[in-house]
């Protein structure tokens, strides 16, 4: 059993090491990593060497979204078995804050996260992880459905705060990876209107393809006029935020109609933003958001097993585990062209 | 204009009667009807006369799920013009009242309901109704589908109810036409594993073909241990009776998991069940109701025009308005092969 | 009977003048006013002649918070009767649009709201109100504690919006009459630890002997800290603004913990505000609005009659009907000094 | 440092032996018990030797309601020092399951908790317990009252099960410790109207004393047209049967409004009850259970430290460590003088 890990080394560089097979703890599996999917998160410490506070320290191992197979279990394991296949919910939280202990353990202090600093991540061929973090995929799902369990379950988590409901009309900023995660959590529990609005012609192209109701080219048409036109003047449900643009998130209130709920999922360059909380208090709306996630990684099996959604057409581009620094260099130079790309290690 | 309404005269007894085409209020719309449904409701004052405390005096016209073309509106209505095809939801309530104002509407004690006693129904060609209880039929919805938004209604309503929600596990009680709209209503809100439970066949054949995950003969195999099985031993997130049977009643509870909630939705014969409240407390469960349904039909429509709901398939038998109490007494005497019985009016 | 009424006649000008006692209609019942008090909107039109696309034309009568005795009602009145004291909701909404349907009737495009132009207001001996808009006061409650229900109505759904519940820590900012209305509502539902953050000595002086755990003059402390020890770092589950101010609007993300809850009441001079939304994000934090308030009026007379909340120390100042002018000359000019003004009409 | 306990040794007997003080665990904290409350389930131990499937093996340490000192603690401990007073949730649960990671911890299938078989109570010296499940009691709170959050505890579980709110009118069946508990809970969450229901006088006086609006001897009045009378025909928005009674239980559906909620928090003598559904679904009414509580601890030293409940005169007999066997002898054959019973142990 020998373990290869790509470490980036300063930015836009990485290079492969060969590291220990990590030993399994008593509640510990340990999986043979199959999928890893390239976030942005990952590439912009690839090229930045930090998101905000969070600082790369020598040389790091990326890559957060994953599935893989079981092949050894800890004594005090009981709900998985060496064989079983399973996506890797990557952060490990402490149970006892009264975050965790509210069921909002997305939020406690104390979180390891694969591949935000100080924690290494998963682009390597083995990695060990809590049982209670390993999640069993069924027959029918792939591995590589199972590493986009990830970006899912951001989307999931989106239109549950947002509470998109059957019926509702939501629209979504933005149609790259998140966006579209989103819209396929928001079709998945009924809404029957979804308009997504981006600038780039490709990504729209996409976002239709895996269901959005309308399109809104952002650079071609008056967003705002065009959503009224789209639900004759009702504007919607639901607005979220993915684009991470002072402009959407400024928009998002435009296009909810009264008693509307906004959701931010966009991290935008600057921490400020100009927001008309006026107008938002005359249709007396609400502003949620996310930290990632909680609790939705047996949702998000169950619903793409039942084919509620189909996450597949999600991923865009493939590479294998030796190609691992050609595919971050790839994603950085070709962001608006990539949905998602994965790393077959194999 | 001519119109022609069918009243029960007695039980098990129709006849065709001239009545006068009613007059249009400021706020009124007058339908003509295309599409009546045939509810249990219907045969059950039909049969006997009377349900609970409403009872039939007088010559009574029947039906409640319909939708038609607008002929004529009101002085007063902005909404809703000639030409345009509605459903109309029956229900006129007084707006003003607590559980108006508090969005409840359906628990207004001065509620007038169509073909509950004393208000008449809706099995004649005109009908009266305010714009605010019509809602348009968009283009790709007929009108049979419009007649089955209340149905669906209820289905959406214990759906709602139930906090049914994407990825869960859910189990139907009664495989009629409510236990099928609740499956419907169920699946559009992205359950994966809806489990229908009856006692004849044919009903759940119709069950896996309009998209039960699987079906369970009451008499031919142990439920508990049924659902036992298919679930892997989890149990349901929510369980839902629709059969009105006792025993039906008192399984609820063996079927969900800790925190699980049940729906009532069928009425017994009898008032009163023996229910096993310490395994609910054990469980922590909660039991939900539903009476009748509120602000749904907006929902219904969507749902239908977006494809998120096929609803047509609940229609097993059609009648032309002139065998009107042939299709009462056929109804009558068929209960467990009719799903839903609809007349054209034309 | 005679009816007097204070007219608005261009800014900071007022007339009295004989109306006309009005007609009472069928649901309607007829109301001599006996306190009604000035709200900072009413002197704001008094001052300014609009409130954003709110103008004042022609003559206009201020007055919108008030209670008194009904001398007369309408035939199809029914759950008040001739001499009933009751305070009166001034928003008459549509009961039939899908907001006032769903129970948020504060939404309703079409409500006609007293002193919001076009509508006048109750400063005057008669006013006619809906039935279903009048709220009878119990024996313990008097017509001044009845006029104060609207403003403690505001601070009812700040509270409710922001979900504050037993042994919360909130923090306010603002201590006029709405940051003591939210005070009273805070500390009724149980919140533990109440903070008011001003920067007017006698106002924070009112909030301490009303209930406020700890105050925070923002000119002498730096408010962020203060809070922080305060809250041994803890942070407040909720914060509302009433403030208005866009320093306070900022400071509302700072003193939530992670998941905690923003409520915006104050309208801030200029529509936008920069607001820091990546810290909102990274605490998963949530921004609620609330626009008037709905189904609040028995709740503030339940909690007023039950002495969970004692609403007269609110008033600091009183004038005689005649002296209507001068009532509001007098708040113009010392808007820091009142916290309640109200008006004896007698 | 000499750790006493006492043991029930078969059913009505109990022996005091010397055993080992605990060692402290990493995460653990050592606690110099000071207050024992004596809860009816303890009792129920005492004299049947099992509740349920739970059964009593050998010789075994009741009670579960405890405060004392912090006098050791593990290395990994961080918010907690030697010297502390704290107040211990009994239950250790595993942080891992779906439960505990969704919030709802006390459905925890592993949860180990003081004096349920096979784990012993506190009727000991010194015990160990978790650091996370150890909470602090500020200055103002003793450790008296520190012993009884938990049954408190419970009664805050009820009324927010129920959703108890500001205004609300509830009615309790029940005037025992759990009955009274509930009482302070919903009084401190705002209800305006709370009307207890038991069948003997001095328990009804209790609670009138700690804050009742009203109170019904059920031997003495028609309990349903007394509940009617008292709310001038409105019924409740919540009823919380805390009685156990058959009787009790079937009632809670007759006293709740249109749309109200039924808590069950009584454990009937049999399992089953014949409760009237089709009333309930009449109403729209909902049932919610509980089961222990969860969350809660926090809240509850809060609101006692601030003063919103006081939990005091709850106790109304106290008893020294080394009439332990005394003091379940008084309650069991005195159940219905006894509110709440407790043992210090100094």
């Amino acid at each position: 059993m020998e373990n290869k890990a790509f470490f980036m080394q300063g930015t836009n560089n990485m290079v492969v090491k060969d590291v220990p097979v990590p030993q399994v703890g008593e509640k510990d599996v340990l999986i043979k990593v199959d999928v890893v999917g390239v976030c942005g998160s990952d590439v912009h410490y690839y090229q930045h060497g930090k998101i905000g506070d969070f600082v790369v320290e020598g040389d790091f191992i990326l890559g957060h979204e994953c599935a893989g197979e079981v092949v050894r279990i800890g004594s005090g394991v009981n709900n998985i078995a060496v064989g079983d296949r399973v996506a890797l919910e990557p952060g490990k939280t402490c149970g006892k804050c009264e975050f965790c202990k509210t069921g909002k353990y997305n939020l406690c202090p104390d979180v390891e996260f694969f591949a935000t600093p100080p924690y290494h991540g998963v682009l390597q061929n083995y990695v060990i992880h809590p049982e209670d973090m390993c999640f069993k995929l069924p027959e029918g799902v792939s591995n590589a459905e199972g590493a986009l369990v990830e970006p899912l379950a951001v989307g999931l988590h989106a239109a549950d705060q947002g509470g998109v409901k059957l019926g509702d009309t939501v629209v979504i900023f933005g149609s790259g990876c998140i966006g579209l995660v989103t819209l396929l959590a928001c079709k998945a529990r009924g809404a029957s209107n979804i308009i997504l609005v981006d600038v780039l012609e490709n990504r729209l192209k996409t976002a239709k393809k895996l269901g959005a109701t309308s399109v809104i080219n952002a650079k071609e048409a008056n967003v705002i006029e065009e959503i009224e036109r789209l639900t004759g003047g009702k504007m919607a449900h639901v607005s979220i935020d993915t684009a991470g643009a002072d402009i959407t998130v400024k928009q998002t209130v435009d296009v909810i109609m009264p008693g509307g709920c906004i959701v931010l999922v966009g991290m935008t360059p600057k921490d400020e933003v100009e927001f008309n909380f006026m107008k938002l208090m005359g249709k007396e709306g609400e502003l949620k958001t996310i930290f990632r996630y909680r609790n939705l990684y047996p949702v998000a099996i169950n619903a793409i097993a039942s084919g509620a959604i189909n996450v597949r057409d999600i991923v865009s581009h493939e590479f294998d585990f030796e190609d691992t620094k050609k595919a971050f260099d790839f994603v950085s130079n070709n962001a608006s062209d990539v949905v998602k790309a994965v790393i077959n290690i194999k």
